[in-house]
């Protein structure tokens, strides 16, 4: 499948040379063609690897990752464009953090909105599905760091899209992928983030992922 | 042990009436001496139980619970008083939940404060230890009817008072209580809500709770 991912970053980086370890083109975005990280990015991830502009990067791609920064994806992806992405499925990795008041970071947006509905809105042709915005990158891409059963929460506002979402996290090695709901549910996930930091902080790892314990109502 | 409950809502009635089980001395505390569901709770709980205004029951408590709903709870605790309640260990059990918007609700203060801050910042020689308030009242005093292994996150200044509070979790049946670390972690615990609605909204029941699962770090 060809997919472009957006943002050169660690998590760009992860994301997209395991998406290419599985066999599918991958083309990185960024505002420049040419950016340095994006050129490394395609030197160590191979021949199914290329890189070029988000505009770029969303005309390629088939299916989409939003890998930058919450702070700045909704520029990138007006630079990708509404009509390149129109119709397409994009995962919405981001996280609106804001770490200029110092460790640990808050959030920029949170508690009655969300990134994951604000990219919604302004891409109402688009199908966003928040994913793997509740783990740390290496887990994103290898679940099975973290020992145990743990839980990958995904939402957003189209059925089919979830659906192919989860059986491309199924590659991944995402045993347990719960939709939890529509793109509001992103308030949820992004505000959890709140205390993901914490936890972070308290066990010294980024190793680490939540499995929801629950009472199966029939 | 001597302890005081404010709140006559289902949070006080499910610790109060567990507290008295367990052999406690219990004072629910309400903003009138009483209060009809205080009275009603006292019938109830059996003669380890009584009731009376906010301060009577900061007087009476060595322990003290705040059960109050969350927007109130600044306003209850005045009326307890700082002097009654200096130098004791307080468990803020409360969220800072704004059902004013509809369902599910918001938070009153997220991000980069928290209710159980307010609270130690208002109450200094008090020791606040944010508990309880990431699980369903039946889930406080009955944390087995969540099948399999799952965590109760504390936070709060006191090392000692943190002990202090996990030996008391213990007699309720809580297996793993994690202590997350100061107080500013209540942002943590209390913006797990904005994900905990959205759970409780997609599980369809209240019996749930997270299991952190990590990878040991030595």
């Amino acid at each position: 499948m060809k997919i472009g991912v957006f943002g050169t970053g660690a998590v760009g980086n992860a994301l997209g040379s395991k998406l290419a370890q599985l066999g599918h083109e991958v083309k990185m975005g960024a505002r420049a063609a040419g950016n340095g990280k994006a050129v490394a990015w395609v030197n160590a991830a191979g021949p199914k690897a290329s890189q070029g502009t988000f505009a770029d990067a969303a005309t390629f791609g088939e299916l989409l990752l939003n890998c930058t920064a919450g702070a700045a994806s909704l520029a990138a992806l007006q630079a990708a464009g509404a009509k390149n992405m129109a119709g397409k499925i994009l995962i919405d990795v981001a996280n609106p953090l804001d770490f200029s008041r110092g460790m640990p970071p808050t959030l920029t947006v949170c508690n009655n909105d969300s990134l994951g509905e604000q990219i919604q809105r302004a891409f109402p042709e688009t199908k966003v599905v928040k994913a793997l915005n509740t783990v740390s990158n290496p887990v994103m891409v290898n679940p099975g760091l973290v020992p145990g059963e743990h839980d990958l929460l995904i939402c957003g506002n189209d059925a089919g899209a979830k659906s192919q979402v989860t059986e491309l996290l199924r590659t991944f090695g995402w045993k347990t992928v719960v939709d939890v709901g529509d793109i509001t549910v992103a308030r949820g996930t992004e505000g959890y983030l709140l205390l993901w930091v914490r936890l972070f902080g308290h066990l010294q790892t980024p190793l680490f992922n939540v499995h929801v314990v629950h009472v199966v109502v029939r």
